[in-house]
């Protein structure tokens, strides 16, 4: 991908700052969203998308990437915080937590553990983002309506919810109205507002105006409260932003605080950094671009420490706002850094009208993307195809809802790493043979085949490996016994990606059964990987049977018949 | 297997006498032993000797295993309740011990668990057996020379003997000679007997003699101990077991007591089942006869309940006596009861010249075999074949050593999950070419084969999972930069046993990518019960590509050349 020379061509460069001008007027009601989601001052999500995404640009490995506060992090850091919300101030939590995220990450990217995020599953992905989708707009119903009620879980939020409800009217009308009016015009917006638009413009173009559609809702509602002084009506809006600055220095350096925001972090930091890699590597394959994990964890990491350092809280990558970037037609990762630069300028700039935005409507903004974004066709599909991964979603999107997202992804995890044992355990054999006319072999019980007499063709449908090792000796053993006459077993070995200790004790033992029953055992189709550990292991001093490169060619030595 | 009904036949009755005679004999002073080992006091291990057997006779699954006191579990039941000394009596807890073990494997018989016993591996088991052996052994080194010194742990027992050597003589001369005199009449024994004994007798007769030799080494110390007055020299013998009577009665019912104990038990449940499943297994393959993983289970329950109830200790399979209750010519498991009997018989007959055996000869009756059975050699083959898997099994070992079988059992199993995870994540597609003059396709990078032009043909190596699956399109785009004229992928997917949702996912990405450059995705040789599942997804409905049966065929299909 093109770095920063002094050919930085002219067109980059404008498509670049095109782009960057539209991602970051778009960035600044979502960095105000997110952080009120987190349970942080709204300029903390500004902070938060200004130094982070230069950092990004120098260090990361993706040109289309938009680093930045994201929903379900935002969501992960209030469960993170809120536990410690009377020992200390949220943001200054946040960036302790935001620089043990950029930590760890640093970690992972000196130890080359990118491989760790294939640990999350697609049906725990999947049933993450249903759960947290759902979290999310439960979380934002009370600014939503104008409620006072306010929870970090679902309990907690239904709780106040009832109290609220005992003291004073549920909702309050100025408020929903505009809450429910935006929320109303972003659905059709983003239903109907691309195809209008591709009847006039060019179809890109018409893509971006769909995704700008927020900006206008935003707008309008900015323009209203402001007309109607609906604040003083009792709508709450986001209100007079701080003298913007960027507070540079170190978090708090508290041991205990650190401590307890460990096991938060890492999590956050393994969410961060497979939803920004899968997010980098789906736009990555659509333009040619190979997306390198290392780089990407770094920086992922430098974007986080950044962040801690600099009044943010912990970012990473969304689609949504990836996407915008490709669409509004960046070209390299610089489009980052200027979309920073713009964005510190418009926050400037628009501090004012920004004031009058209810927070109704930006409450409609996080909601409506959020529960798009979710997968829940994912559910159905599951269903038809692995019962049980329908059930991991299902309980992971619970879990997501009804606790906290730390938990679900854990339990997630660990179902999976189950799921994926119990099958490995499960070994199969499938008696074998020929596909008349062919060289080929496959199972009697699907296909039309040719047994040899004599010779007992098993295929071994999984790797030998401690799980389902044992088993072998016996599952062979019941194959003889309803081929009485066998004189030689053949093991197809095509499937048989490894043998550890455990397969090689089993294959030995194997052979010494079928020994005793004057049997040969022989190997066909081992793989080369696998052929070159034997030879290590010098099995030739025990392994007394022969190799063959095909099975046809196994079966054939001692037919002596023509294939 | 035979039942016994009115035609238990009067061969098979006269086998089974005759072998439980002798098995019975020997069980008595190994029973001692092992109680002494676990800290009870002697008779428990004959309480756990005899109505133990007797249910296993009736509810297990092996003809041949041999069911009492064995010295792994011995060592575990030490290890297990010495943190509870100062609270309990000792024989109380082993009783609960006991029943916990047993309700266990009784649930795990219930839920068929039998699977989990594949959770320990081969290395992890041979290294567990080496460091019980070095533990066991050491353990005993105060006994077989007269130390007062004792210790659960290698750090205590250090300590203990530490102190011991400011008080006092490192050692005891006259217990010292016992017990290293029988230490070297038994190895001899073990080395020679049985080849000097096959001069004159039959094999299997001279087996058993040499097998029977502790019996005789027994003899002889207690005819000497007697002769010489030795206890009242100081050397500690076994003394005058209480009135042999069977304390029917149930364990102590206290809560807390059972939930300490819990976390040992379950591991206790496990290695038992797991040991006696595999002596069971190798025992039975030899005899033709399949071993019912759930039957055993609820076999070693019913054993372990009752021994919980029956004043005894717990109780599992061991190879050595099953071994020997094999070679003495059992035919069924009513052996198991008659042993039982007999036992019980010979322990009322033979209590008081047992009073004189000396505790140093009872030490290396149990120290021999166990440093025989330990699988020593297992870690030159290692080392040849994995190394880590020789360096999981040194761990483990180390750690049975020096902490206890529990932390490395749970070590030996989560690194051995690690392990097979590590390589499920690393995929591999190789890039295959026809072997020339055979429709049979290998590695170009270890083969001499063709390649068709304009085909790209890669054989993906392991199951398509969540581990590995997201690499499948990124690994594709790869092979396809050196081959840029292609117009299809055909995947081989023999090696592929398993799909996931991930892995579907990844194999719809793929097909995106590959449609976008203009290049088709073809399947061939996809195993039967993955193409099952593919169809129940529907999948028919965006997979565009073709599915072959051969890879040949997959291949030919555009060329239009004969084979």
């Amino acid at each position: 991908m093109p770095t920063p020379t002094p050919s930085y061509r002219r067109d980059s460069l404008r498509d670049d700052l095109l782009a960057a001008a539209i991602v970051a007027v778009l960035l600044i009601p979502q960095s105000l969203a997110y952080a009120l989601l987190a349970g942080l001052p709204p300029q903390v999500g500004l902070y938060a998308s200004v130094l982070p995404l230069v950092a990004y640009a120098l260090v990361g490995a993706s040109s289309v990437n938009a680093v930045g506060p994201a929903a379900v992090l935002a969501l992960m850091t209030l469960q993170a915080i809120a536990p410690l919300a009377g020992q200390v101030d949220p943001a200054a939590a946040a960036l302790v937590l935001a620089c043990e995220v950029g930590l760890l990450l640093a970690l992972a990217a000196a130890l080359k553990l990118d491989a760790l995020a294939a640990l999350l599953s697609a049906p725990v992905l999947q049933g993450f983002s249903v759960g947290a989708a759902i979290s999310i707009a439960l979380s934002q119903l009370p600014a939503l309506l104008g409620s006072p009620a306010q929870g970090v879980h679902l309990r907690a939020l239904l709780k106040s919810w009832w109290e609220a409800a005992q003291t004073g009217p549920v909702l309050h009308l100025a408020t929903a109205a505009f809450g429910l009016g935006a929320l109303v015009l972003l659905l059709v917006a983003r239903r109907h507002l691309q195809p209008l638009a591709a009847r006039w413009l060019r179809h890109d173009l018409a893509q971006l105006v769909g995704r700008a559609a927020p900006l206008a809702v935003i707008a309008l509602a900015i323009a209203l409260a402001w007309a109607l002084a609906s604040p003083s009506h009792g709508v709450a809006v986001v209100g007079a932003l701080p003298t913007l600055q960027l507070p540079l220095g170190l978090p708090l350096l508290d041991a205990d605080l650190w401590l307890a925001l460990l096991p938060s972090a890492t999590l956050l930091a393994l969410v961060t950094f497979v939803s920004s890699f899968a997010v980098a590597e789906r736009l990555g394959l659509q333009r040619g671009e190979h997306v390198d994990g290392r780089r990407e964890l770094a920086g992922l990491a430098a974007a986080n420490l950044v962040a801690g350092v600099s009044g943010g809280m912990p970012v990473g990558g969304s689609f949504s706002r990836s996407a915008l970037n490709a669409d509004a037609g960046a070209r390299t990762r610089w489009a980052g850094a200027w979309t920073a630069l713009l964005l510190a300028l418009a926050a400037l700039l628009l501090a004012a009208p920004l004031a009058w935005l209810p927070r109704a409507v930006l409450a409609a903004t996080i909601v409506v993307p959020v529960l798009a974004a979710a997968e829940w066709k994912a559910f159905g599909q599951a269903w038809r195809y692995s019962r049980r991964e329908a059930l991991l979603m299902g309980l992971v999107a619970a879990i997501t809802v009804l606790h906290t997202a730390q938990w679900a992804l854990g339990v997630g995890v660990v179902i999976s790493i189950a799921l994926l044992l119990q099958h490995a355990a499960r070994p199969h054999a499938a008696l074998i043979g020929r596909v008349p006319g062919t060289e080929h072999y496959r199972n009697v019980e699907r296909y039309a085949t040719e047994l040899t007499p004599g010779v007992l063709s098993l295929r071994v449908d999984e790797s030998l490996l401690f799980l389902n090792a044992r088993q072998l000796p016996a599952l062979v053993a019941r194959h003889l016994d309803a081929h009485p006459d066998t004189r030689r077993v053949v093991l197809q070995m095509t499937p048989v990606n490894r043998i550890d200790l455990s397969g090689l004790e089993a294959l030995a033992t194997l052979q010494t059964v079928l020994r005793e029953r004057g049997i040969r055992l022989d190997l066909s189709e081992v793989k080369g990987p696998v052929l070159d550990g034997l030879r290590a292991a010098q099995w030739s001093r025990w392994f007394a049977g022969r190799l063959y490169l095909s099975h046809h060619q196994a079966v054939r030595d001692e037919q002596g018949m023509a294939p």
